[in-house]
């Protein structure tokens, strides 16, 4: 958001007045799902009566690649528990006589995908929109270095569900992630505990038509038909939001995509992220206007991990582009 | 260890001397694979020459039913560690495209047990002594109420390998149990992060004529076929001791099983426990001198868990025991 007020401020030093009329919206509440933004907005409908929404949370394709995104992918995120024995136990006097809650945990994770990288969740890939033709020849044509973004993440190879390049598999394919797990003795050295509970927290992103509320039923079933003997398995939804694809062709975006151009000195790509931004089906369904989804970060930016940054040239170069964006679009409202 | 020094005590209060000539040996380090007890009994073999040993860390078979221990499992404690990217990366841009170490770190535990509850390391059962029908019949006439047992554990049910009672499980079959397990995001509510690394520690309680060292290897070796790509997976040993069955027909063992008998007014009975001294087998092999295994606790001791407690009757009984076993033991040497 710093960029369009400071693209604003620009504005009004140069010409002592805006282009066009702003309201910012501003909420603290996205990592833990938005709860009262769709309501707020709601209630707010004629407050925030715009003719585009316009957000920067995204990120160009790479260094001097402006981009639109177009889809980005939803969330279901859920923490499940295996309790065992009522309290910590000797794992010599009771190993093997009753049910170990981190084995089960493990057993009931690893249920959830097979070796080729798919789901094996009962339904879950019903709704899932396949990547038309279009799509996949406009994705493969762009300049993605593979073996840079594998340097880039330090893993040791790219890896995911088989029939599906890297950026099919982060853009346009749901993925079930583990994002915690803890059980037992984890300081260091050794203790002979066998503990009696286990807790994961695990994520689905989703892409379209898939929602998260059927996504998080199809989940709760898995784990009561593949619950073990000897313990209890509670699954819990902790929050979600369903993925979107938005316009591309609407006169917003096309201010847009020229004012990216101007800004950066190359045409802006049209991608989808792999990232979730629940409110952009929200702006899109109670407001009933186009949302413009032009972000100034990086792929390597590290976001949600130490040594988050934000590039310089990205920083400014979103400045003028915001800027000029305010007066194209504007421009096309007469 | 209190309740012979008690003893000793108390022969020294009545009579002004020991029926015996007394050792004691104190060590720290027994949760640890205790790495410097066995160096230091080589080393100091003569001045701990003996006609026998006595080690009171076994159990009661229950409250008023002393018991003489002839059998104590094996360990082989484990500690994993797989890693994925080479830092933490956002859920959403990346999920999909790379390994989660979670994910494959519970596919790993998984992959070690079938759902039968055998362990599933190649070659983990070859040196594994078949019980004795003697032994399983005596196992079953003992006076084992399982409903209390799975009671005292808090279970829901009592569960493990296939073919075998909850007696047999814990004393006579090896396991393989998590201890703990850590990776990624375990605060309060839902972080969206594809964490780098994953680790769990577990480990295996083994009985005759399985040995530490031998084990270790044959898991080292499952890891290294199991590990997938995309991801780099280390497993180390913390420690490890033998399994051991002690002669339970000497003259010591009689001394202790009329002590036990007079003390408690019950017969002791002649049982294995699960648990681990991984000394008994050092004291047998390099002093050459028997071992009795006559302990105090109860199994609702809760050992190696919150509010662990001795019963005071157990408690005050092993005094009597010990002060009366060296009497008889002193008897038979004339």
């Amino acid at each position: 958001m710093i960029a369009h007020v400071l693209a604003a401020e620009a504005h009004l030093a140069l010409n002592g007045k805006l282009p066009l009329n702003l309201k910012f919206l501003v909420e603290g509440e996205e990592e833990i799902g938005s709860p009262n933004l769709a309501p707020y907005v709601e209630a707010r409908r004629e407050a925030l009566a715009a003719d585009a929404v316009v957000i920067s949370d995204t990120s160009m394709f790479a260094p001097g690649m402006p981009a639109i995104v177009y889809g980005l992918r939803g969330l279901a995120y859920f923490e499940v528990e295996v309790q065992g024995p009522g309290h910590d136990l000797h794992s010599g006097l009771f190993g093997g006589a009753v049910a170990n809650p981190i084995n089960t945990l493990c057993s009931l994770i690893a249920s959830l995908k097979d070796e080729a990288g798919r789901v094996r969740v009962e339904g879950f890939y019903d709704d899932v929109r396949a990547l038309t033709e279009q799509e996949r020849a406009a994705w493969a044509a762009l300049p993605f270095d593979e073996e840079k973004f594998r340097d880039s993440c330090g893993a040791p190879k790219m890896v995911g569900e088989e029939g599906f390049t890297t950026l099919e598999r982060s853009w346009g394919r749901p993925t079930l992630d583990c994002n915690g797990i803890l059980g037992g003795f984890v300081g260091q050295g050794a203790k002979t505990v066998l503990p009696s509970k286990a807790m994961a927290k695990f994520s689905c992103r989703l892409v379209p038509d898939q929602g998260s509320e059927d996504i998080g039923a199809k989940i709760k079933a898995h784990f009561e038909a593949h619950a073990p003997e000897g313990v209890k398995v509670e699954v819990r939804e902790l929050h979600g939001g369903n993925p979107v694809i938005v316009n591309a062709e609407g006169v917003a975006v096309g201010a847009a995509r020229a004012a990216l151009a101007e800004a950066f000195g190359s045409d802006a790509v049209l991608i989808r992220s792999g990232g979730s931004i629940p409110v952009v089906s929200d702006f899109s369904a109670i407001l009933g206007i186009p949302v413009v989804l032009m972000g100034f970060g990086l792929p390597d930016d590290r976001l949600h991990s130490p040594n988050e940054k934000i590039d310089l040239d990205c920083f400014f170069g979103g400045i003028v582009a915001s800027a000029r964006f305010m007066e194209l679009f504007a421009a096309t409202r007469g």
